[in-house]
């Protein structure tokens, strides 16, 4: 039973590992060249703090992910990864919803403060971006589930070991 | 000892009332009517979905925040706390990134997708909005220490009747 319990994380790991290792590649190669009124006009993600934000924070939880499948199941660091977890979680909740605000502004547009959207003009960009941030969406709900699973599991044998 | 834990953690969670209830209102109350061109311009925060829902999460960790205070001590509900910590700052944390997110556009503006700063127009706007962010901020931060601190103590008290 044990055993199985560890497959089953090990397995969504490794799901929230390619999730979020894919939203940070989509979103890095995400580039579009247009011309508009005769002027050359590029889209790339690095125009947008958001969305570097979005990739940086996908690449450190990514780096991490690695990190843990390799922790040897005895190991007591093994005590740390629920607080990790935690910090990791909100670093990509944070960066997808900033990442969304964003390419919300960008295809809807926001009429009161006066910009307009872009994804008429870059609709290859835009689609990489919805792609990107369908990706970070999967990893950050996998984090999420492993996390209250870490809250209401993974504690026990580490206080049962304390008492 | 116990009895100045439980103190403490109580003040912590009236700090992060206190704090997400203003962030809330303070954002709810931002507005400024300005002439652009002889054009009347209301900048409003409904304008901008980022925006109300920070205002949204704010007020549903408020009351959140509220009705954990009025739990006894002893209720058996504080085993569902540390899980529903976990989600109301998920939450918090997502509201203030996509606000900020907007934010930042709205101060910096954004050459490349054309979007113009707006924050030299409206100034009040902005600084409500900036008055918002950095208490919704402080309410995350605290939000995060109660859960770290719960799951780091919390839980020994649960696993240990269970035990």
């Amino acid at each position: 039973m044990a055993k199985i319990k560890r497959l089953c994380t090990l397995l969504l790991r490794l799901m929230a590992l390619a999730a979020t290792l894919s939203a940070a590649i989509v979103m890095a190669t995400s580039h579009q060249t247009t011309t508009f009124f005769g002027v050359s006009v590029e889209a790339k993600y690095s125009h947008s703090p958001a969305f570097k934000y979005f990739v940086i924070a996908n690449a450190i939880v990514s780096v991490y992910g690695l990190l843990v499948l390799f922790l040897p199941p005895k190991s007591l660091l093994w005590r740390l990864v629920v607080g990790l977890d935690v910090v990791f979680t909100m670093l990509l909740t944070s960066s997808i919803s900033a990442a969304l605000a964003i390419a919300q502004v960008g295809k809807k547009g926001n009429s009161s403060a006066g910009w307009l959207p872009i994804c008429g003009q870059v609709q290859n960009y835009c689609d990489h971006v919805k792609g990107a941030l369908i990706a970070g969406f999967i990893g950050v709900i996998i984090y999420m589930l492993l996390l209250l699973y870490s809250i209401h599991i993974a504690l026990d044998p580490l206080l049962l070991q304390k008492t």
